[in-house]
């Protein structure tokens, strides 16, 4: 039944493009990290295929999707190669390129978590993978080019909340037999929309309690490369 | 016949404590690490779950324990809002999160030896997963926060060597068939107390020959964050 | 057919030879980090078994030969124990386990690729698994070491590239079906070589574009652990 709401091959351009954004995003990270073009197309396909490895594994849908499907494989690559002749462009339209990436993240929660459903999850874990598939390419880039996951640090704007909104949604919908195409289409349209906004306003997370005193001095040590500093609890 | 060992209600209940000492320590770091509450969370789940995660995944056990049982999910969750809310409190408890630790260590060590052997796997290679059963998400916790594994380090207490000399225990016991209530509680007990044992006495690992000269001078250039400086091998 | 390639014996001492090469690389790591014996352990499990690991849980060979098979387990232990101890020499015979380092390389690309075509994989996915098998090991090492992956580094000699070459000759053979003993040793030697001159002649992959000019001024500032300095973008 799930399969029937976007036809086949809308789904899988749409799979595509959300593959293609995610790996033009990792390849950017390893353009700046100084990796060279084979660390480039590793990053790109990890960042893309590393979320929905992450849940094939998970509801054991083996070989993963990313191995049996070649333009899966294929897309990162070609984003890799984009990015490597086109950087400087590419980090010029680097408001293009989040925009992108938000969209991918919105598709990416829908799709992550009807597929977790149809792979009998019960609800809050399919959405919770339906999260870690939206989320999960980004931490292992971030991983891979050790740093501290973007996902993880206070001084990001909100990533993980509009993709968590997205889940819910499709989960409540699933819950009252009321998951088509325009609502899943809503609810990727509403994960993509809550995250251009954290973009535009700076919506940030609050940290555990007693710490936002040091919220400034932090922000102002912060090095160059975005690493968050290290110091001790104020507590 | 293994899963008789315990009732089924009172396994439930220990493992949502282990998970839940498990998490605790995970969403300390978090904090220490200046991570937002999103964060906390998602260190606290990947700390507490981890470990299973693998090993599930391993067995072949899928969709893994962690994405089928919500109590699994919720815990982290629970434990992430509390330290949340009240961490300089729970710091200052820090010892008694360390024995829980501790005890989830013991546990989790017995409890993933056993499983592993249940789905086929041989004794030595049931031991061993039982082994990355107990410290599994303490490395993914470590790996996420962009530390150097706690596990690897020589100049922590020792924390592997209890968790092998519980899963060793466990496949004696099955090799002799000799696994019971009795004897799986001893061998929970006896990685929890030889964990104790070494936090208190400071039990280390030796490091590769040669270099024991320098371990002084490391533990007094050893930055207030806990990580190793990188020098050169003295060989 | 293609188990027939070689005899099993044959093909176990090979694995053998290619996991024992691979631990020793890690556990010289884990010396240089100053990990200590249980950290030097892990480190060479994790390298020798890493890759091949991640093959099997994709392809869903589980459970993994890793924990099937007792001699595959015990030969990092026992590598990790001859570094424990001999160190100094192994250090003083780096080159030399370079060399086995390259001949492990060869035989996992070609071993991955074949396994994870009989379980189904198209060929390009093979071959990328093929690819995952040799470096996978390394990228793991290097993350629980807290490093940038070798792999993903401008600054070091080409070691994708060969494995690449490998895997795909192996998928070339299987497409005209004439994968065979001489075929496949030949695909291993082919790797083992193009690896051998590219430490020899310092062969490295080309950065994006634009980035070039700024080559030797990293060179120079790189630190004595070889971590790449983090700069800006110059672009």
């Amino acid at each position: 039944m799930f399969q029937s709401i976007f036809s086949p091959s809308v789904q899988h351009t749409i799979d595509l493009i959300g593959i293609f954004v995610f790996a033009v995003s990792g390849a950017l990270l390893a353009v700046r990290k100084n990796f060279d073009v084979f660390g480039l197309a590793v990053i790109a396909e990890v960042t893309a295929l590393g979320g929905g490895l992450f849940r094939d594994l998970v509801i054991g849908a083996v070989p993963p999707a990313a191995f049996t499907d070649l333009g899966y494989f294929l897309t990162p690559l070609f984003a890799a190669g984009l990015v490597f002749f086109l950087h400087p462009e590419v980090q010029r339209i680097e408001t293009a390129v989040n925009v992108f990436d938000a969209a991918g993240l919105g598709l990416f929660c829908v799709v992550g978590t009807v597929k977790a459903y149809e792979y009998g999850l019960n609800l809050p874990a399919s959405a919770a993978l339906g999260l870690a598939t939206a989320v999960g390419g980004g931490v292992l880039r971030d991983v891979l080019a050790n740093d501290v996951p973007s996902l993880l640090r206070w001084d990001r704007d909100l990533y993980a909340v509009p993709a968590m909104v997205g889940a819910a949604m499709v989960a409540v919908c699933i819950r009252f037999d009321a998951l088509n195409a325009v609502t899943s289409g809503l609810a990727v349209v509403t994960a993509f929309v809550l995250r251009l906004l954290a973009m535009r306003y700076h919506w940030r997370a609050p940290r555990a309690w007693n710490r936002r005193s040091t919220a400034v001095e932090v922000a102002e040590t912060e090095d160059r490369d975005g690493k968050v500093p290290h110091y001790e609890a104020t507590a």
